[in-house]
């Protein structure tokens, strides 16, 4: 028989989870303090309200606001004596130690976070896919057994997320750095509009709404968040606020600034890719396209139809042999096959490390 | 017959614009200083490669980095005496005083700067789209003839986008305000991943790959457009930077921490629906929610059939009462036949301003 999953909690993240804990086959019961949000997240087809005389799950996930996510584990490490008892919280080691006060045994219990989310709240912005492709945080402790850690790495992966173990307190800290900074800088940047004419406003661009996008979350449920990794976050902001002084300086000398762009860029490169996975081996596959402009039509041709997935291409040109160079980035197990295929059609081209551009 | 157009630079903006404008049934012609960027630009369908011998267009378009648009502009205002000329740039004070030092009599010149680019730079990156929906900045002077300047807004809307026009300093505050901030934001983020352990980074999320992309932008442009609107950047950091401070004390003061929240909430917010508009007049649809999920089943069926559409919603519950309420954010003009067909199926509904929701 499937696993029961009791799921506290019918937000956007407890509400998303019964949805693909559903699809996974899971039985799935769901509770809400306010009962409507239990509602519509069963009507949504995330499973079906808690009985609470009857329910005896196998797993259950805590996935509230962080205050009252220790009192909930406490209460369901005693209400179901069989239980693996998990939770969703973004900050793992205050929230072990208040579960540490009140329920001293607590071997059953074994933190989780899921890094996924948005800026939207409730039941009725929750999608079975939230969780696909992103990381889910696993912070075991040595009190938990094996069996028990695997059943929620497992529960992690069958909605399509991607595990990384690591202790309580690393996860805090690398949060603060992935996860809570960047909160607070979309913050930064959303608030100063307050000081914004409303005119101006209408000149606002797709980037502005990228990078305040997640300001626009609720800012109980960060306060909670915050309050919790004040340590870690302060070290982060003060880091931010020197590296600001210096960019204020380097206004006046350009080459300064463009260090510091530069910096910015490699920062945002050292993302691509990653979604929980290593950095990945890129290599540029260098076609040389000489002057005919037909011949080119057919090379973007030939690299769809052999179905390569192009990630990242540059265009150079060498002004004394008047000729360009397309600099396609690829994993490098495919490098070699691109570069065949391309070699096939007639083409010049070679593979090479990227920052060997010609 | 179709206006010719002169396309200089055929990077993202201007092989954007030249298939934007081909498509629009405007002749266009392409010119790069990296002839292969114009060829490629070509092959893609955004034009013809220029022949300087016979060119004579009515229109030019003037889509290089910032630093050389005031010798290109001044050059073809010599050159086709007859033609309108713009540029796209991101800073029009600095490149108009520019070109009233190299070509005093420049009244041809209608300074211009659509609001839309991404961090990909080249003809390969190009699209057709990216002028759609968004606003197209025309910064004209006193010394333009109506006329020009109407050729000028109509080659904006024809490539779907939309016009605002305001004198060139203004523009330039607000472009602090709304782009070279929010970039530099970008930039503080990304580059502080610097100090990020690799492993670290297998936490990122969406959230800080929405606050960096555009740090991924070349440093060299953003160098460019920077140093040109100093004053201005200064003043917009120098803000930031006290509220920085005013922050990192917060962290102590959940009361504070979330009042900073809110601001940044409320900020996010301003922008929705704002792309180049004016802000919509947005009404909340209330409906009450019984306890019964068949009925909330049927109730997002009826407003999903009714075809609205629902860009913001909120759930909120009634601990005494024990019911929901779902409301709805629509534009004031379709909330009257929304809550029509809602009460149609048998609800109770109202429609309020935002922000009296129970």
């Amino acid at each position: 028989m499937a696993d029961s999953v009791l799921v506290l909690g019918a937000g956007l993240v407890g509400s998303s989870l019964g949805l693909a804990l559903t699809r996974a086959g899971y039985d799935v019961m769901l509770w809400d303090i306010a009962s409507s949000h239990a509602l519509v997240a069963a009507s949504l087809g995330a499973g079906r309200v808690s009985d609470e005389e009857t329910d005896d799950p196998d797993i259950v996930v805590v996935a509230t606001p962080p205050d009252v996510i220790p009192g909930l584990v406490a209460e369901v490490l005693g209400k179901f004596p069989g239980a693996v008892i998990t939770d969703v919280g973004s900050v793992k080691a205050p929230i072990l130690e208040a579960i540490d006060r009140l329920a001293p045994e607590h071997r059953r219990y074994v933190g989780s976070h899921p890094m996924a989310g948005s800026q939207f709240t409730g039941p009725l912005t929750a999608s079975g896919d939230l969780f696909r492709d992103r990381t889910w945080v696993v912070t075991p402790e040595p009190g938990n057994s094996p069996e028990d850690i695997a059943v929620i790495e497992r529960l992690a992966r069958d909605v399509g997320a991607r595990v990384v173990t690591m202790p309580a307190s690393e996860h805090d800290e690398a949060v603060a750095q992935v996860s809570h900074l960047p909160h607070l800088m979309s913050i930064l940047t959303a608030s100063h509009l307050r000081d914004v004419p409303q005119g101006n406003l209408r000149l606002a661009g797709q980037g502005i709404r990228d990078v305040t996008r997640i300001a626009g979350s609720d800012p109980g449920l960060w306060r909670q968040i915050l309050t919790s990794n004040v340590a870690a976050v302060r070290h982060e902001l003060l880091a931010v606020a020197q590296d600001l002084a210096q960019l204020i300086d380097s206004l006046e000398d350009p080459e300064a600034l463009e260090k510091f762009l530069g910096m910015g860029q490699a920062g945002a490169l050292s993302l691509v890719g990653k979604h929980g996975q290593e950095p990945l081996d890129m290599l540029d596959v260098t076609v040389e396209i000489p002057d005919e402009p037909r011949a080119l039509s057919r090379l973007f041709a030939d690299i769809g139809d052999a179905g390569f997935n192009v990630e990242d291409f540059e265009l150079t040109h060498d002004p004394v042999r008047e000729v360009g160079y397309l600099s396609i980035a690829v994993e490098r197990d495919v490098a070699e096959k691109l570069r065949a295929s391309i070699v096939e059609g007639g083409w010049h081209a070679w593979a090479a490390h990227r920052g060997s551009r010609k």
